[in-house]
């Protein structure tokens, strides 16, 4: 499948009030390489293993593959990710007929708010909520894999 | 789930002759790195993904977690795989309640034929048949993972 999304910054708390939902994710790596990032995610009672290739010229679409995993077999596959396993809540925030995705960072990444958007084709539009900040999309630094490397406080 | 194999260079074609089955494997890599190896493999009409960790100090007994996935999603996933796939022809040959994987390769690899051995105890022992030569248990260059980056044909 390829996914298409738009990653932005997140300038205020406003969208905790909006949110429909929030939820803990636990995450590592297997590889950080962006042609082949392999990423193991813990959220709530469920677990996923995901490998994503290379974004797309423009930054806005990426192959990616996901399947549900055990999570007794997930807890033990975390001991063999890279160093820097992320630690983040995710709020979801309506947007007409999407949902932003708003990830405020724990540890390393104390202090760093994203929003991804993820869109049916490239072309689709939707409305910026007054707390959306710079897009970042296509940024390698923003990606996940790389926060866990070259974490934010370090920037 | 720990597997203790080891593993030997094979000195003559012999074991073709006492094999009771023999398939060909395609495999590829989405992480080399030894202590966390990610596998690609299609044997026959199925597919698997494996994890690897490190080797044990004795380099025995490595964590392994595997599972089945699509044979399409797999061959997709092939596309993202390290430059390097392997191809090879499996021979199976009994050995007391054992049974020796012999693996020969094609392409960059070829050339080279190892036997391995799953046991289900380090201590456990086994008949060594004509054909098995030097031990190179936890060699590190023989790891298929290494042989997709630094084929036989170049050492």
């Amino acid at each position: 499948m390829q996914e298409i999304e738009r990653k932005f910054l997140v300038v205020s708390e406003d969208f905790k009030n909006e949110a429909f939902k929030n939820f803990r994710i636990k995450q590592g790596f297997l590889n950080t390489h962006p042609e082949r990032t392999v990423r193991l995610r813990i959220t709530g009672d469920k677990a996923f293993l995901t490998i994503k290739g290379k974004s797309s010229k423009n930054g806005l679409s990426r192959f990616e593959w996901e399947k549900e995993i055990d999570i007794d077999e997930a807890e033990a596959l975390f001991e063999l990710c890279e160093p820097g396993i992320i630690e983040k809540t995710r709020y979801l925030v309506k947007a007409g007929d999407f949902v932003f995705e708003i990830d405020e960072f724990y540890g390393e990444n104390e202090g760093l708010k994203v929003a991804e958007i993820e869109l049916n084709k490239e072309t689709d539009t939707f409305e910026k909520p007054q707390w959306l900040g710079r897009e970042v999309t296509g940024e390698i630094k923003y990606y996940n894999s790389q926060l866990s490397k070259k974490p934010y406080k370090n920037w």
